[in-house]
């Protein structure tokens, strides 16, 4: 990937805080909380962190602690995540809880979050902390709505701007505070980083039904047997007719689907017109996205950061 | 209880900010969070806090909310080692777990940590923030040590050191720190709390054998059951005979355990005499943390703390 290679020098700094901050005893937990990250992450929330630095005048550098200590937090709602939703891939490799059994993992967790706090820099914790709060808050509605079947797409956004804009929101907005940012330059941000993060889910969502298996490094449509009301489950369950709406519900209810299932409930969101939607909904965020940026003035860390954002909609894993 | 009666306006200062902190959306998560906390917890974090910053001469309210987010972070710790130890009962209710299910209760437990850090004075957070690293480490320590049968007393303490010590040694830490007492006061209070800790501990797995069912909230012997390798255990595996040692390694080997297992490994116990070895080693702590509190000068402060001392090994729940 383009980009990657570009930003491949802030990937290893912020990987080398990661393993600088994972060491100690006992080994067991320590293996528990780096596995994931050893896995190979994209990292997107360190390199907005610290271009969302350098754009308000920082140095992108000063921030290598502070993107790592968010990607520990990422990693460890991955961990919780999994845990919740019984998945036992992720990024290719067994989850933590697979591994080491639910304790360590759910503790190997714990373990990430308090690192996070350990590194961060002390004007962002609290943005840190307040993220956090709503990461649980939206992981919380996700669940819920699995056991609905009325789920209304501002719910659907409301529900992905907690579980995944915000921390994406704090990861510019924290790089934004500490390279020393006007508020305007914050705000600014702080909303590009929460446009990106919708986008980012809503992409995460189309892939989860679209991508090729292995890139994924999870199984294709697990949604889909989950019954997660996703923003593709949700328009598909409003386009469709009476006969096929109820033929999707009841593959969304069943908690074990067949390949056919899985197959048939994909074709109907293709004929639904819900991915397309889907699709055009990304591209909307990445477009309001762009207009938050050009409240900053014109700089190298800019054109990354829409690198960045053009990224997300366009990538295949 | 003399002294929660004594420092009841300090309870309910506490008290307010956690209720304060504890309100969201989604109703089922907040529910989940608040659960413990209402069930009554006895608060000695928080006033250890609040009375460790006042006896270096700062205002003991002003930690108030500082207390607030170590007992929400003490609350986090209880929900997800109940979810860990397969435990159904807490403080004579249900488990949050056990009323919400292992996913809500993984997500209780995070947002009271997420919230802990959005409370807590920013003077606090990295000491909250190491301390639960170590709490974390502790409990691996405390569940890999169930299926070992020849751990030392040096491991058990720094087991309970990390599991319990750490927590009560930041509250005093961070009351101290806010007061702004010298490094010396610090110091001799973070000792202090220390070494309560460690009493608190012992006192608490004799307690697990020795008390009333009810008082105590959950079963008696449940550490038997368990086969975790507290003091108790630890000591009685040192002295007992062959045949008798054989004997209580096979009770704390068994997943489950009849009552007149449990029964009978509290009688090996007692007639190894490792519950009043474990009594002395508690009372020792306490001593120490005397001392500890002999670098302070005399006040109203120190003298409750005194009295919280004496309270942990003296306390029957």
């Amino acid at each position: 990937m383009d980009l990657l290679e570009k930003l491949e020098k802030e990937r290893r700094a912020v990987n080398l805080e990661v393993q600088k901050t994972l060491v100690g005893k006992p080994d067991r937990i320590y293996s528990a909380a780096k596995h994931l990250c050893l896995a190979g992450g994209k990292m997107v929330r360190p390199m907005l962190c610290m271009l969302s630095c350098e754009a308000v005048g920082g140095k992108r550098m000063d921030v290598a602690r502070t993107g790592a200590a968010i990607e520990l937090m990422h990693t460890f709602t991955l961990i919780h995540d999994d845990i919740m939703d019984g998945d036992v891939l992720r990024r290719g490799q067994p989850s933590v809880h697979k591994l080491y059994g639910v304790p360590t993992a759910i503790l190997a967790g714990d373990l990430l979050f308090s690192k996070a706090f350990e590194i961060c820099d002390p004007r962002a914790y609290r943005i840190l902390a307040r993220a956090t709060s709503e990461i649980c808050e939206g992981q919380e509605l996700d669940i819920s709505f699995e056991t609905r079947t009325n789920v209304s797409e501002d719910e659907y956004v409301e529900m992905i701007r907690k579980k995944t804009g915000v921390l994406l929101e704090a990861a510019c907005e924290s790089g934004a505070v500490v390279g020393g940012g006007t508020d305007e330059q914050v705000e600014a941000l702080a909303s590009f980083g929460q446009s990106i993060g919708l986008a980012f889910q809503i992409q995460d969502d189309i892939l989860g039904v679209t991508a090729d298996e292995e890139k994924l490094g999870k199984p294709v449509g697990n949604d889909i047997v989950k019954g997660k009301k996703n923003l593709i489950a949700i328009k598909a369950l409003e386009a469709l007719k009476e006969k096929e709406r109820k033929e999707l519900l009841g593959i969304l209810a069943k908690k074990s689907n067949t390949d056919a299932e899985i197959k048939r409930a994909i074709e109907l969101f293709q004929d639904s017109g819900s991915i397309d939607y889907c699709k055009k909904k990304a591209r909307e965020y990445i477009k309001k996205s762009d207009s938050s940026l050009h409240e900053l003035k014109d700089s190298t860390a800019r054109k990354e950061l829409k690198l960045i954002a053009d990224y997300v909609v366009k990538r295949d894993l």
